[in-house]
């Protein structure tokens, strides 16, 4: 089969080009998807199509954090429980989901939508960077944690994000903790990993103190 | 992310449930694709949404040669312009997309519905074996090309369709060629397909004659 296919149905051929439309998923694998849905109850496709159109129609982005949001302001930002004096800036909203699985942190987010990246032109303008620090000059907030991925982005970002707020000199900025990963062996990390891990060693106490 | 990850909406849990249901696509896939979507101008979910739902709706089995058909008979056993006489055997629908991509066809199709498959409990019974004999006992049918795979199924289904159609004395049965695909070459070869090429060789002058 090749890519001018020709398909018996229209309703076929448009159904597959639309889901050839999406990322990873070329005509054959769309034709796959397709004959499948045919096979199976109609409920089941209708159930996938008001669910794709639903989604889209419904999702907004939070006016305050940017997370992905059903209203004006996410659950998490409209929260009476949560921490409101720490923000943990995250790149995109899959990184808030990984970090709310953890359980371990009650205070809020902000989503860059990205990381700054000269080679795919992504400067700081587009990034959600000066909502950021228009949160911060609003007042409340007493610390920023940055989230960001260890690469060479991440840290790019990282550091412009830390001096743009060296405007607020009582805000604690602070990172997440690199060294190496649970399960992880000596054997097979990197000597950067390794390296600074050894630099920035803990006292072992701290490991059984909390 | 684990399996059990929480979304911060129910909109978009129930997209990734419903995408996720798709044959090879898991729940990271399918958040994925969400995301996408969700990053996307909302006409384009809406017109994956709707292509699908229009899809399923729309599009049935043609009564006759149970290809996919959006009427009571498809577009093919329809035509003023094919050859009624000659009928190809094939296990499904996109078969019958293949076939016609060649432009070498201009017959009719009969859509099995699988291959006789004991191992996986496919009898006879449960493909569209009996609604052929059917067409044939009808009468104007004077050849059967069986299309199937040259796999052990379709080997076994073949050999059934050939004695199921013994009672029609008058009705040429036919099988698709079997040798060296074109491109392939002999030292990677199978030796069983090399075997049955040289035991059916064919003068060289047929490859000039057409």
């Amino acid at each position: 089969m090749t890519a001018d296919q020709k398909f018996s149905s229209l309703l076929l051929e448009n159904a597959v080009t639309e889901l050839s439309r999406l990322p990873g998923i070329g005509r054959k694998t769309a034709l796959r998807l397709a004959l499948h849905l045919l096979r199976r109850e109609p409920r089941e496709a209708s159930a996938l199509g008001h669910a794709i159109i639903d989604m889209r129609e419904g999702i907004r982005y939070c006016r305050v954090c940017h997370n992905i949001s059903q209203d004006d302001v996410c659950p998490i930002c409209a929260s009476a429980v949560r921490d409101t004096h720490t923000v943990c800036v995250v790149e995109n909203v899959k990184d808030v989901m990984s970090i709310e699985n953890t359980g371990e942190y009650r205070g809020l987010y902000h989503v860059l939508g990205g990381l700054i990246s000269p080679i795919d032109g992504v400067g700081p303008d587009v990034l959600e960077i000066a909502s950021l620090v228009e949160r911060i000059a609003a007042g409340g907030i007493n610390e920023v944690i940055l989230a960001l991925s260890a690469t060479m982005e991440g840290d790019t970002t990282n550091f412009y994000i830390y001096r743009r707020l060296g405007q607020f000199p009582s805000l604690r900025v602070t990172q997440l903790a690199r060294g190496v990963s649970v399960g992880n062996e000596i054997e097979y990390t990197d000597e950067i990993t390794l390296g600074r891990s050894l630099l920035n060693r803990t006292p072992f106490s701290d490991s059984f103190a909390g």
